[in-house]
């Protein structure tokens, strides 16, 4: 091939390079779905632990990312209608506890009610919205909320006791969804 | 060039593009680790969140998924072949408990092996594994099992203790392993 | 076109492609954040959680990934130069602590400092930095740390308590860098 040809046939690789990796590159890391999804665990039921995920997830929803979150063990009870506006938060166990207090008196009757209507205030006091308010935040934002069944199961758990608006699965149905998110964490 | 000769170049280095490029993609996103990497640590020693990591990583490993799990402080419990089969879960400090007790009672003798005995009977119930059972089938599943090495100096843990399966590591082995997964959770 | 054009045609299109792509997936990468970049939030105010967020975010960063801690709820007490020296670990609720107690035992008064004078004292025997030396390995190695906002407005923290070093944002300005984050943990 003459040296001419060869230069040209370079400068209109490059040019086809150019136009094409962007989009190429795009569609791979969508379909990857990197950057933009976000799967959140949670585990826990007390109050103190069930606004992390749903303040992350309605975020991260906010943020545009695809967002889901899987309700498992104790954090099962966030989206159980008869108790999720009543979650407590213990006043034992957690020397980091705003107001701390002797263990042995955290455990005395009566003491988990009162922190966890100190807790109440001083997130009402900063209008930050209540772990219902924040579901709902979540819904609006269009959050793939997930029952965990194993849980239901083993805890007796019928289905009509979760909010109408999640969807039950496993640990597979999350993982899939997980495998393809950036953003993982387990709360 | 003429016209004809430019078109018809574009045309072939699409061609070639669309054969190789899928590939090369493929592959760099594959040396990344991307979508097929899940990175796990299991902190805690107590018998409801030894479940959660062990579940995670069996199920990650049967989607093919290439599986790690890096057991540090608690967690390390879960390893040790004098204590898993034992770990207890404590009927205090979490008024998510399915049947919740007040702290003052929860704290009496004899309560952590009643809550234990009952999460272990739900679970069998519905024939959800044992610890021990779990790890059988992470071991068979190809997940790696790393057990934390400062874990073992601070506790004074002999590596006789610990399952023959795994091997022993620090953060920084353990960090590069998850730089390169998708699925990363601390539990 | 005859076939011998053809044929140089592709052999330049991938002498092209091997000369061009691996720079430009490199950027694609970099500029997606990943594999190089862990983003960490630490919510536990307990000395036993504390050690977590550091060791791992220490050593991302000397492994030279652009690394960030994201300090809220109890956590926010881990850059509260008035506490971070004092953190605590309760030796209750924990049948997996080293030297177990029962429940009963670990909620009297003294309990909670014996048991964070043993953690220190173990930690101590094999080197372990302390909470404060692990901060300064953080900033050192140019951790980015973020107090929380709204934990800082709920709990009534101001500015001068914290850590000098740190930064102030919200979930939002977190989840902006972990969606371009490889490495995500919620401790």
């Amino acid at each position: 091939m003459n040296q001419e040809l060869d230069a040209q046939i370079e400068k209109k690789v490059k040019e086809v390079l150019d136009r094409e990796l962007d989009n190429r590159l795009a569609e791979a890391f969508k379909e990857k779905g990197l950057g933009d999804r976000a799967a959140i665990i949670a585990s826990k039921g007390t109050l103190d632990m069930a606004y992390p995920p749903l303040i992350l997830a309605s975020t991260a929803a906010a943020l545009d990312m695809e967002t889901a979150v899987f309700f498992t063990f104790y954090g099962l009870d966030i989206i159980n209608k008869k108790k999720n506006a009543h979650l407590k938060v213990p006043p034992l166990a957690n020397p980091a506890m705003p107001v701390p207090m002797p263990n042995i008196m955290g455990a005395l009757p009566g003491m988990t009610a009162m922190a966890t209507w100190m807790m109440k205030k001083w997130m009402g006091d900063q209008n930050v919205p209540s772990i219902t308010e924040l579901l709902e935040a979540c819904v609006e934002g269009g959050v793939k909320l997930i029952g965990c069944q194993m849980t239901m199961d083993v805890m007796g758990v019928p289905r009509e006791d979760l909010m109408d608006e999640i969807e039950v699965g496993g640990a597979a149905m999350f993982l899939e969804f997980a495998s393809k998110a950036n953003l993982t964490l387990f709360i």
